[in-house]
């Protein structure tokens, strides 16, 4: 077997089994190795970011790293926002990027870059393979690294050579670190924290974020009174009918500032302290008071379930107390009339079914959508943690492969949509269960409250010109027929309604495009 | 004034009086100083690869920096595989990324990034401005870099609080380098090496690809009977009736060193050595023979034209000497029947207008296309020089900024074209006159060269449905109406004449999607 085969099986025993890609020249023994090597399903996006994005929804729903194999420095660099946007979610990634042969780089041929440079901002580990020999190890280490809690980008370098040179045998797959456990001083301080005055909090983020480990806040909200909260931007939030909710900080500025106001402890589960998404004049970095205590009761990393179960018993919240801030459900009643981002909000809420995967990246329009989902069915709620655009119809592919049976709904912002576009020829080339809501404002709306945000109060025609997408309007009922999926353009709540019926009550991917005044 | 506006009124006075952009919070103070400061003309991008890419076909018509305007490290990274063609192209480009607030970095939100660290590989320079008062002066030295021959990649970083502080005034603009003058020692070099038994060749690039040096380059092939050679992508090659034609050095390895085998000496003027695009098994990375003599006559970044003259006057080739192959016009009789690449070529060098631009990313399709134009009306044929797919239709976007009274033809493969197919949108939005025609094969042809060329003669199902696009077949008229274009499909040459014709006739962007079969 060469150094491609090696990896390929390598991968494959090491439960790495999806590979999303877009190959070049530089990958074709890996491609070639697909036919020899059974287990690894391949998903081909028609550009880089749709693979990694899509691998990053592929962890957050499957909780295994799935590969991305990229096509040399500017393969790879095309993905780097969606990696960006995975790292922060602690999303586990094994990118294969395929490189000149060693012997190839001293002449600088015109794909010639620095792979390694490209790859570190975004990555965890970068490594290049020296030898076919090596493959198979620096593959098995790759995924080692991936599987690293929260969940790790790893970047293995494959120059053309160690690909088709000969190799001796796959490499066993390296154990999964375990997460670490939270220490009991950490766990300890906590309690002391949350038994003072209050009002206090648990600020919870990362697998914290899922129904089990919500229970348990929910009864040391009950016994203790503390506040549940979650950053504005979580990777993975379980909730909806049953479930403990949480209040997520809000994304402006102030609004943040308000609801924090009276906090003078703040306990950080798996989350970061909360700071301010961007920095405006005048405006505070650091949204908690200046007398809140905030105190660290594990990273992203750490056993943050278990850590969860000894502060209970710490403060007195075992499993006979009835948690508190449990939602019932409460499917709300279906408004007429105009689309707006609250009757949006509603229909979504009346509509979403039983265990849907929501894939949020509806920028303002979004921001009316999480209290009437708060009492919808149960869900997922998927955000981008890190900000780069273009993360939703990627994120719900990769959710889609990863969850052949639940529902994804995608919501994006019309600029949103555009970055990653090519997501759409994706589903349907594999039929994903998607539903793809593009909310139609025609502008980068949220940019006109962040020019106010940053002191321009009455912007000129220039900028304004910046910030409208309405010369020419985009048809995203054409840009999806255009990759192969069923779409229509809704204006009105009653057309929306019966949009969403048709979409969810098939399987495979469908467009909607939401058109707000 | 804030430094932003300090910014942009010192771009506007060193000459850089274009920005393509894809803007943020960041940048908003920027964005609103175009509506201060006058001169500055902003084209948005729907995605930061189409203002990269644009900004380099501007610089390759105009041979003056374009600014892009980039949101932070993803945007930034969203825009670096068309900065690596741009690096490679010789084309000066002034990226301006805005960060977050020099205090706020230390929080580490969401969208921080190690923005330096993203620049890096594709900049020439990085710099990130340490305050207010520092950004003007700042700015003028990016464009001092971007406009240092051949043209290079200045990427200045701009923290928001540097943007909206207050800055005192505009920076002067700062002397452009002189492009540095040859050596006499290496034009006699190459005049030995000329003069010599041969055959010989004249190896062409950069500036010395314009029709004024190629000339002079056609005087010394007529008194030394040397050959005139050219790499296979360039950044900007004039050609056509009435100019010294030279020869493309072909792709795949065989062609190549078939081509060179006979050479006894080459002379590189503003070229890099003839290497192979990529390695393969078996098969040599360097083009020329062993025992054929290289010597240098000048880098791109050197005065190659005066070189060029030296060198005329040191064979004796002044200007009294008849150049040899100069092209005589020949438009071709129109074929009928079948799409071929072949039939494609020979209707596009019958149609093309005079001083036509042709951006040229066909990749397998275009094969054919360079001979029968060879003696087309004269025009400017553009190539990816550093072959990072989705350089046409952004690059194509560019050179119709900077030309706006001359036709652009771009030349897309459909896998190409769907990388940045959001240029269309900006094409539309600017009614920019592009007539784009994309060839729909419905796959990455050139990788199923390219499995055999790495020695994979009978690639499997899975390796193929990664090579294939044709589940679901794309609709480029869809896609492109779905932007704003008017756009047709044409399925036979009576089809593509027509086609052609009306999207010749008139100004305006114009898609056609030309179905080979």
């Amino acid at each position: 077997m060469n150094g491609a085969e090696s990896l390929v099986r390598t991968l494959v025993d090491s439960e790495v089994d999806v590979c999303f890609t877009n190959p070049g020249t530089s990958e074709m023994h890996f491609v070639a190795a697909l036919d020899r090597v059974p287990g690894m399903r391949c998903v081909l996006g028609l550009f880089e970011g749709v693979a990694t994005g899509a691998a990053d929804g592929y962890y957050r729903m499957s909780g295994r790293p799935a590969a991305t194999l990229l096509h040399l420095g500017p393969g790879l660099a095309n993905g780097l926002a969606n990696l960006h946007n995975a790292r922060r979610a602690g999303s586990g990634i094994v990118n294969i990027v395929g490189d000149h042969a060693t012997y190839h780089q001293q002449y600088d041929a015109p794909l010639a870059s620095d792979c390694a440079g490209v790859a570190r901002p975004m990555s965890h580990w970068v490594h290049s393979s020296a030898s076919a020999q090596a493959v198979a190890a620096d593959g098995a280490t790759a995924v080692q690294v991936a599987r690293t809690a929260p969940g790790q980008i790893a970047t293995l370098i494959l120059p053309a050579d160690t690909a088709w040179n000969e190799a001796k045998a796959a490499a066993p797959a390296l154990p999964v670190p375990a997460r670490p456990e939270v220490d009991s001083s950490a766990v300890d301080a906590a309690a002391r924290l949350l038994l003072a005055d209050g009002p206090n909090a648990l600020l919870l983020g990362g697998v914290a974020l899922r129904a089990e480990s919500l229970e348990i806040a929910g009864r040391i909200a009950a016994k203790t009174g503390c506040r549940l909260l979650a950053e504005n931007m979580n990777a993975r939030l379980q909730r909806g009918a049953g479930r403990v909710q949480v209040q997520r900080i809000p994304y402006p500025v102030e609004q943040a500032v308000a609801m924090l106001a009276d906090l003078r402890g703040l306990v950080q589960v798996g989350s970061k302290p909360p700071v301010g998404f961007f920095a405006y004049p005048d405006k505070p970095s650091i949204l908690t008071p200046d007398d809140c205590t905030l105190t660290v009761m594990g990273t992203a990393a750490d056993d943050l379930h278990a850590a969860l179960e000894a502060l209970a018993e710490a403060v007195g919240a075992g499993s006979g107390v009835a948690p508190a801030h449990t939602a019932e459900l409460a499917r709300p009643q279906i408004p007429g009339g105009a689309l707006t981002p609250e009757s949006v909000g509603l229909v979504l809420a009346a509509l979403m079914p039983e265990q849907a995967i929501i894939v949020d990246e509806a920028v303002t329009t979004g921001r009316g959508f999480h209290a009437p989902t708060a009492v919808a069915a149960p869900h997922e709620w998927l955000s981008s943690r890190g900000g780069a655009i273009g993360y939703c119809l990627p994120c719900a592919t990769g959710a889609a492969v990863a969850c052949p049976d639940r529902k994804v709904i995608a919501l994006s912002g019309d600029g949103s949509a555009m970055y990653t576009v090519q997501s759409l020829w994706t589903m349907a080339r594999e039929s994903l269960d998607v539903l793809v809501l593009v909310f139609a404002n025609r502008g980068y709306q949220i940019l006109r409250g962040e020019l106010k945000g940053v002191g321009v109060a009455d912007p000129g025609p220039n900028a304004v010109r910046m910030l409208t997408v309405d010369q020419p309007v985009l048809d995203f009922v054409a840009l999806a027929s255009g990759q192969g999926i069923a779409a229509e353009r809704v204006t009105d709540v009653d057309g929306l309604v019966a949009a969403m019926r048709r979409g969810l009550g098939e399987r495979g991917p469908r467009l909607i495009e939401v058109v707000l005044p």
